[in-house]
């Protein structure tokens, strides 16, 4: 697969985004959704930020208080041994483990504009924050679907009592509607499709399972965007290759000849995150026609290598341009990078299932 | 509380049902959906079966084969250290703790029809039996909410990709209708509100979630019965309590003058079922007004103590006749037996919340 990173990678990284209080450091400015508004590309940022604990041994937790309207940072002692610190991203509580207690940043969303797709500046301050008691603990990996004039935004909302995904819009990447939670919990990697197909919106969606089952993309469809129903498993992990740990959708599907492509992220089990593909049948997208037998995209550059969570290329959002893919990818849970692919190189890559 | 047992109980045992193929056992018939038609109380059973085994030192885990339209059965030998065998319902293989890789029995919905609701005559053959491919390990737990002419049944539907909530309907339970997984996994205990509310269709649902949270019950809402959004969570588990390992809805929600009344079950953190109940205000069920402090009952006849799963009473349907609730509750994953009980005394025994 040729792929051609942009010279200017990182494009975003966390020292160019400001925190949004003077006590908290931005960790992570990524796996940012995608959209083109008033001739520019809006890359809408994940940005991690926690809060500077002025004691080494006491980790801050933030989470938001719906009632306050502000942020409480909980202390937890790096010594305490009712918790588990081994994973960066959390805050595990031995007793409810793999349950996590806490996470160890708040992450929001924000926007960063540019003209040539290269060069980004970032907003000064949040286009959407946390808000509601789903969202108490952040709100995560946004990704964009355009509708006529308007940008449907949904992204994992994650609270005490699970994640889901919840929906708002915008018109004008100003002022946001808030729709409510349109995935139940545990539900993250939503991507709605950009059209109707045989007169239904569809969605993919990865459960997260308790019960049995595992890591895996299923499809559902709707009427309004807000309700949805009929789902459906649509594609498993694959033992012993690349997608064998969990997978998820990342960008919005495109709509091709062949069938719509899914551009999705697979890991292993030890977290290395690619990027590959799936296609789906044009008419009834709930039809898997081929799929990536290795990666289009693999975690090599040093800014993907090494981060906040090291191994991970990790995509929300793309701009196909003829035959030009813009796929704009988060690295190593920390930075915002972008590949260009071609289009026809990764359908004709496909296996056929 | 005042709590009338049958004297008929328990009303139906799996002595009482004849195995839908010879070489299978029944070992509970319980868990029943509730319905009046013609005339007639309808038990819609959750019979659950295993195939017996001619070797004793081996399982055979029960599996609905799509494609060729029968069932597998997997063999899985007592000794073999790969596996946990401790929960009597699953198989579970040590590596992938606590999901399971089978279920022991195999569940499906049966009919019993009654004419004074003590003594039942029990269908010769299953009524809605795995059909699909997310239902190939057993269908699970109905309920029926009556809409005008039209019974809809939904269940959890239990497959290697999960427990998710199928919809299937009838006007004269004989042919059925079936919709799809209106919940996606992992999800059980949905309880369709009997009408519309302010125009929308509700649902009370309980996610099981993996990353954080706990199984509790949540709230949705609909249009059309089969696409569900703005997912809120309800009511949560209440530490040192009866309901402070798990709930989930129970019966289908009783329109009264002081709200909709939910029977629920609670269960203790080592798996004590007892029934309780939360009053939701009537123009908005996403309100909670008050709740039981302490069960409407437990399980203490011998019948709820003793079975396949002792300890549990678990009601998935209820007929309401003035002040008369008529309860009827599977006993120990085993048995369906009835108690009732008085409207008016559960809600003066609800706590304001």
């Amino acid at each position: 697969m040729n792929i051609y990173r942009y010279e200017q990678n990182p494009l975003v990284t966390p020292a160019d985004v400001k925190p949004h209080r003077p006590d908290f450091e931005v960790i992570g400015a990524f796996n940012a959704g995608i959209a083109e508004y008033n001739g520019e590309v809006i890359m809408l940022l994940r940005v991690a930020e926690r809060p500077i604990s002025p004691d080494p041994d006491v980790v801050l937790a933030p989470v938001y208080n719906v009632e306050r309207g502000e942020l409480d940072l909980f202390p937890v002692r790096l010594d305490d041994e009712d918790y588990d610190f081994s994973d960066p991203r959390v805050i595990v509580r031995k007793e409810h483990a793999p349950s996590f207690e806490y996470l160890t940043s708040l992450s929001y969303l924000r926007i960063a504009r540019s003209k040539d797709g290269r060069h980004f500046t970032i907003d000064d301050k949040p286009f959407v924050y946390p808000s509601q008691s789903l969202e108490t603990f952040g709100i995560e990996d946004p990704r964009i679907t355009q509708i006529g004039d308007t940008y449907y935004i949904y992204f994992s909302a994650v609270s005490p009592v699970g994640i889901g995904e919840s929906l708002v819009s915008t018109k004008d990447f100003e002022s946001v509607t808030h729709h409510g939670m349109i995935f139940g919990p545990d539900n993250k990697d939503v991507l709605i499709f950009p059209e109707r197909v045989n007169g239904k919106y569809y969605a993919l969606h990865r459960p997260t399972t308790k019960s049995c089952g595992r890591p895996e993309m299923w499809i559902a469809e709707s009427d309004n965007l807000l309700y949805w129903g009929n789902h459906r498993h649509l594609i498993g992990l694959r033992d012993g290759m690349w997608d064998s740990g969990r997978l998820g959708g990342g960008a919005v599907p495109i709509k091709t000849d062949r069938g719509w492509l899914e551009l999705y992220h697979g890991a292993t089990k030890d977290n290395r995150y690619c990027m590959g593909a799936v296609l789906l049948d044009l008419n009834d997208p709930s039809k898997v026609i081929a799929r990536s037998g290795s990666p289009i995209m693999e975690p090599e550059a040093d800014y993907e290598q090494n981060g906040f969570f090291g191994g991970v290329v990790f995509s929300c959002g793309a701009l196909v341009d003829g035959d030009r893919i813009r796929m704009y990818y988060g690295a190593a849970d920390t930075s915002m990078a972008c590949a260009e692919l071609s289009l026809s190189e990764i359908l004709n890559s496909l296996e056929a299932v």
